[in-house]
């Protein structure tokens, strides 16, 4: 199937996710657009996410995607089972697979959870994981400091460092946790110094991986892995200044990005 | 949903994803069934072994299971595709998964599988992750002495090291394979051996453990994970000896088994 894989997210952060398509599903194209001009979506009322979310999936449903991505994680604790239920192609959120690989990769199964205000407060991790298991042991920490670190473009040195072993010190006590979610696609951008400080004996589990994984999962699963000879091409759209998200598209996909076009979503009913 | 995920190996092997399955999806049921008697499957014709697996299958079916495990490369490699064409209820083999996930752990995209002759000659794992990403270099090496050597449950000490050492001796050339598929089912019972000897920089892949990952993937996919307060039920049946299917299976899955039962397949249509 020819057709490409839609990518949404309230602003930049899912291109992380986007990048891991890229990196892990090469022959695939990818529409990605990005709502900037609203962004952060972690601080709104629920129901005004459902309503974004809507928007932005009715204007990637009329470009032919064979499969939607919800790199979000607050679109994806508020809208992925309503949009499984009524869209007819497979719909992935970021929290599920960061939850799973964790049980896959939990030895002690005492398990740690990083993300924003928003997702930390809606508890879906926890609930995801004690879905699956409910002797699983989850110590949960907002980190409201990582975002806007990572939005300056300040990734490494002295600075960011301080940031992270200050934020992470909370966790630092549980002896027994031997995996660690980065709940929010913006942290794959620090994970090196997330990793140094919370110690070699933790595996950190980058949602935007797991999610890619995932989708290649499912899209195999339902014959749908595009199988010919033509090179993917991405098209990237955002809601605010194109040259800001060609800028850190470019830089976080590690690859020349050739076109981003702004867009004005229509307010459209939910279904 | 109460229904349990079936499960089908040539023999014993196939143990390592069902114990993957209950550390990872500890509230579902398993229905294992070995063909112990007629194992093997690697060294028979491609049409016995389609024969047989459909005779398993018919016996798992009757059984009213919500899903099914193909814990066997060899079944994999031969009979995957139809299965999912014909059955109304999901399908997972084991190739597929091992292979995803070396592509989401591998940075170099040089990969190494190791497994019986079998299904190294079936280019089975070349052929997946190809398909999905044409660049991938893959260094595949047969090693028909582990499973006998599993078998007899030599699994660590210097016979069994020796073993490894002098099996795995070809891939150590390739200083830039940075992933190793164990592509057997038996391996992961000696997967510190291979560890130890292909060194810490290579990330070793069971397929067992990737296996269940999937497993859960797809049940959350499509709603069918059991969500009750019921503890699980498990059943083994064999259609070789009770006995040491019965002490195998409790080693394996660090457990105690209520029961093995000794069963007849019948020869069945295929589909």
């Amino acid at each position: 199937m020819k057709q490409p894989i839609g990518v949404i997210d309230s602003g930049v952060g899912g291109l992380t996710v986007a990048s891991e398509l890229v990196r892990q599903l090469p022959k695939e194209s990818i529409i990605y657009l990005g709502d900037t001009k609203r962004c952060p979506y972690g601080p709104r009322p629920k129901e005004e996410v459902i309503q974004y979310t809507w928007e932005m999936v009715h204007f990637l449903l009329e470009r032919d995607i064979k499969m939607l991505v919800i790199a979000c994680n607050t679109a994806t604790a508020f809208t992925l089972d309503q949009l499984r239920e009524e869209l007819a192609i497979p719909v992935v959120g970021v929290i599920q697979p960061g939850a799973r690989a964790a049980i896959t990769h939990s030895r002690t199964a005492e398990i740690g959870v990083i993300g924003t205000d928003g997702t930390i407060n809606s508890k879906a991790y926890v609930d995801t994981l004690r879905q699956i298991n409910t002797d699983i042991e989850v110590h949960d920490l907002a980190c409201p400091r990582f975002v806007p670190l990572v939005e300056k473009g300040i990734v490494q040195g002295e600075k960011a460092y301080q940031v992270v072993r200050e934020t992470l010190q909370p966790l630092k006590q549980f002896s027994n946790m031997d995996t660690l979610i980065l709940g929010c696609t913006h942290y794959p951008m620090i994970k090196a110094l997330i990793q140094e400080e919370i110690g070699s004996t933790v595996t950190v589990i980058s949602s935007g991986e797991e999610t890619a994984r995932e989708v290649s999962t499912i899209l195999e699963y339902q014959n749908k892995l595009y199988q010919g000879e033509q090179a993917p091409q991405h098209y990237f759209y955002t809601t605010g200044d194109v040259g800001v998200f060609h800028e850190i598209a470019s830089r976080w996909l590690n690859q020349k990005i050739d076109a981003v076009d702004k867009i004005e979503l229509n307010t459209v009913k939910k279904a």
